[in-house]
């Protein structure tokens, strides 16, 4: 921490803020300026906070922190890239990349098997849909619950495609680990702390959504609260963040894919419908994310999107997935990784 | 809804989207424009999500709401604004203006009786501290637990303050209930649905904060939420929302009290103190909140801000709270409103 | 400035670091901390940007700016409040508040004295009123121009109401203060540097409002590009940000109020038409600048607001200008303030 | 116009509201909901802007716009891509991918003939740099000026690379398009209207940016501008947005790319370089660009990035640059384009 003085601090408030460093656990190591005296607070204490509370002392300007809070997920405790293995040798965050495709909300067992064997033929390696749904009005579809999981084990079983599906609570874990391949939090519960120390505890890989207004330090720091649970299975998502401009759903941060590759030895996957918006921005982007150095998709699929019971407006046809799927093949190329192939049955 | 065409619609499209209209059990409305034609769908039908995901047919150029989503909340509903009984006679929504004082979190006895008295001397009407703490960080102090309901329940003893605390998950519910008289929802549980629901079910007024991300759209969206399971008292909380600007925590979004009150007949009150993030700033917000027409004031108040665990940047000290209570007065007095008092013992 | 190194910085990088930052003429004050080193630039140089640009060199983690980059509007150069005279011995930034009232354009003699009489009536100070208009289609009314500006003059004439208008372009400082009494630089031109640098050559009192993008030091930093041209008499206004809310048409952010107050002695007002977009919002967030501390306001009165040629949502009728004077007047006596008396005649 | 009324309007009110519609020269088309009664204004009068007043009127809810604003900027009234021009059979916007390259600001000549040939080796199509520099700060290095210019000049004698430079205020305009190629509009100055119609008026290709705070609409709208005063080379540029993420320097909305595709017959480049304002950041975000659609890119190269008197951090050493292109070049062939070649001297 740099503990910044005010110009007019006095000599008896700068001892008192020398003495509150050293107080606790730190050394206090000043540098006169010519327009003003800082003082680097050293050390590995554990008072951090309380380094930071000193913005409240006379004399005091403002604090600012120099280390990243982070720590299991940086890069300087780990520097080499994690591989989250999935199941049936399907990982994430190798030379591979995934596409995870299907519904936003399972709806049917027709609906979930035909988008299931639609995705698989299109090359998609994973199946997404929802089972619990978060949805602004309680007045909306909520979700198929336990019935829809198991609609999605029934697709698992008919098209071998790896399951990822939406936990809610924490009450639900023992339930969805029962059926998923891949436990996702959503944007909205990116801080929802005891979900995070949940599903933490469990050994089934984790797909943290960043929230639409969670920064990237704020992003990681969620995701050490899995980790520091022990489970080190953790893929990031990059879905789109809220800002002023409200011609797309949310603005796709396409930049934090670079940026966390710099940060965090974790997967990073982006998904361009939620961070769209709108079906057609979503194989434009698809590419852009590949272009970027993404790890892989999360796509909304569905056979109907104009009957969808939510996210219609972003959900692509099987059709047009097929043909996003052969355009991005290029990309994929010219990144020089592949295609991560669906399970053999 | 209104239906807004592509100007190159064709005639099958337009017939198509007429006839899906009519399927999902509204009555289609041509307009038919100089430049454009519009689709009234007119109806009080339940698929208003997939009239939206019409946005997804050929021919459409997009789909424009036309109602508000939220109805428990809305003054159409109820004109009469809500008056959420506390305890002792103590109110929230009604002409007296209310003011929670104390720490962000519970630390100890000696704190949280220190803290009560001298709130409640300096005439705050009921005490908050947190004992389950969001906190960004897994390494950061995460709240002492029932350990601190015990101790907010010795300072009601104390002082006869009511108690508003913090609620995290579901599964906690029973136990907070026992001790707390408000159950606070914070900003990053704004859209944990479940916990809405749970709050929803329980006799006991729920304090909501808005997000940092929530529009006031979504805000009373999740007021509905609680609402819709049965529970009316619901206090909303402006706590400012995330901006570009970082010169402050937040940006506390003070219009929202009169809009809220031109929409909602729930009580809104402000927290200043998560708002602009520093205890210099608490004090002119606050009277600016009550010119605003706010119902009270949420403040945080710690013996020893630069100790504080937690929060300690936003905290004001006793006597400060006391000086900027002086000074609310004249305020609530322009506003032709009174300080509702603390409870007599 | 402070310079954070890398974990992994080696040797020589190391060296190349405190070589350059001596080679711009600063002291390198090393700490050695027990994660990281970090370096402190010490000295006045005029080499700041390339300070800033070494987060390039390697070995080099980031660079943390310590001092504030405005030097004239700062309270540490000039700590006694300034107070700007206008005209007739008004003045804004002392005790009295002021009050500037007005269409957004002036569209006709019968309009502008119409409402400059009604808008005295009711106790404001000022006229305000836009002959030049910056809009954003280019197929809008773009103002009467100079016409504007004499039928402004006649309102003035009519009234002893000092005139506040708008200047768009540099070319036109001639002719608009001729006529006008305070000059004022929209939200769009506030990082418009040729027009500040323009302003700042006259004698006239600038009215410079926060831009919907512009954080806290970029406000101050334009101010300082008119005082740093020689002249002083600037107002600060602020007129709401944007953000992701859409329910208002700007977020208006009244912690700036006390925040440039703890920065800046310059006065500081507040635009609540523009701040939120709507009528029905003016008048409590008029009394909330107040209570927060503002000098003065700024408001949009039109006769006929439904008629208006711009701005009609925002702007208040004469009557409910007239009520929320009233109303108002005891939070300016709340405040221990006085209204600045429009000038007798 | 959609005109929504108030549930509660009465007759009179409904009366008075038909007929203002009429009065602007409209037809009022009135749809009888079960919840709300709505209006739909029909024609093509010129009263668009008082329609949008009416939400003033008692009885009226809100007004919701149907069109989009801009005309000339859209597919609708040109459906074929704009192939802009710019010298010796350069254009933007064909099939070929243009990248402009070059420093932040000229320093000195040998600085920008160095950074001209060392661009033009590595393939890009033309040379960036300002000469005229708008900075947050007055005391900033303000550019070169006139003595920039003509560096410029000689840099584009030296190597043949056409000039893209930046114009600050509509005086500038002759001096300026005597030695540029390209008239660059900056973020701060997209809703400097003068400056707009000023670049309306010469026969030289513009390369407007987007404003940090500007909406995909409003960015149209300033294109408009410039079309609409007869200039018809526009070339729009995506730099990033302002958001709540500071942990790039802006937040690079590449989804504008697509988008905008789908709303105008513009050429569109990206620049990355401020879009991220992290040189680590530039090339995976150049290459994202092109897999979204962009039809060149604008980066910034300096030859020491550790003494540039502007945006160092930001900007690639040419030996970067150069790597750069080479990956970028396989991108450019995923997207079924070329890469322009310079010009041959």
């Amino acid at each position: 921490m740099i503990i910044v003085l005010r110009k007019d601090v006095k000599q008896d408030q700068f001892q008192e803020i020398v003495d509150m460093i050293q107080e606790l656990g730190y050394h206090a190591h000043v540098i006169q300026g010519t327009e003003r005296t800082v003082i680097g607070a050293v050390g590995s204490g554990r008072g951090k906070d309380k380094l930071q509370a000193m913005e409240n002392l006379p004399g005091v300007e403002n604090v600012v922190p120099i280390l990243q809070p982070y720590k299991l997920a940086s890069l300087e405790v780990k520097p080499e890239k994690t591989v989250v293995p999935i199941r049936d040798g399907i990982t994430v965050g190798g030379d591979e990349v995934v596409v995870m495709a299907g519904p936003c909300s399972v709806e049917s067992e027709e609906q979930i098997i035909e988008t299931a064997k639609a995705v698989k033929a299109a090359g998609a390696t994973m199946l997404r849909g929802g089972a619990f749904k978060p949805r602004t009005s309680p007045y909306s579809f909520q979700g198929m619950e336990e019935e829809g999981l198991i609609l999605l084990r029934n697709a698992r079983d008919a098209t071998g495609l790896p399951i990822v599906t939406e936990i809610l609570k924490p009450s639900d874990i023992e339930l969805i680990c029962k059926y998923a391949d891949i436990l996702q939090i959503g944007a909205r519960n990116v801080q929802n702390f005891p979900l995070l120390k949940e599903v933490g505890k469990v050994d089934k890989p984790v797909l943290l959504k960043r929230g639409m207004m969670t920064t990237i330090e704020e992003f990681l720091m969620s995701a050490e609260y899995i980790l520091s649970e022990g489970n080190k299975k953790v893929i990031l998502c990059e879905r789109g963040i809220r800002t002023f401009e409200t011609a797309t759903r949310n603005t796709l941060d396409l930049s934090s894919v670079p940026l966390l590759r710099q940060r965090t030895h974790l997967p990073v996957i982006v998904d361009p419908s939620h961070g769209t918006g709108h079906w057609r921005l979503v194989a434009p982007m698809a590419n852009a994310a590949i272009a970027a150095g993404a790890d892989g998709l999360l796509i909304e699929v569905h056979p109907h999107p104009d009957h969808a019971v939510s996210d219609g407006i972003q959900s692509l046809k099987p059709e047009k997935f097929d043909k996003m799927m052969k355009t991005l093949s290029r990309f994929i190329d010219a990144a020089d990784r592949k295609l991560a192939a669906p399970p053999q049955q």
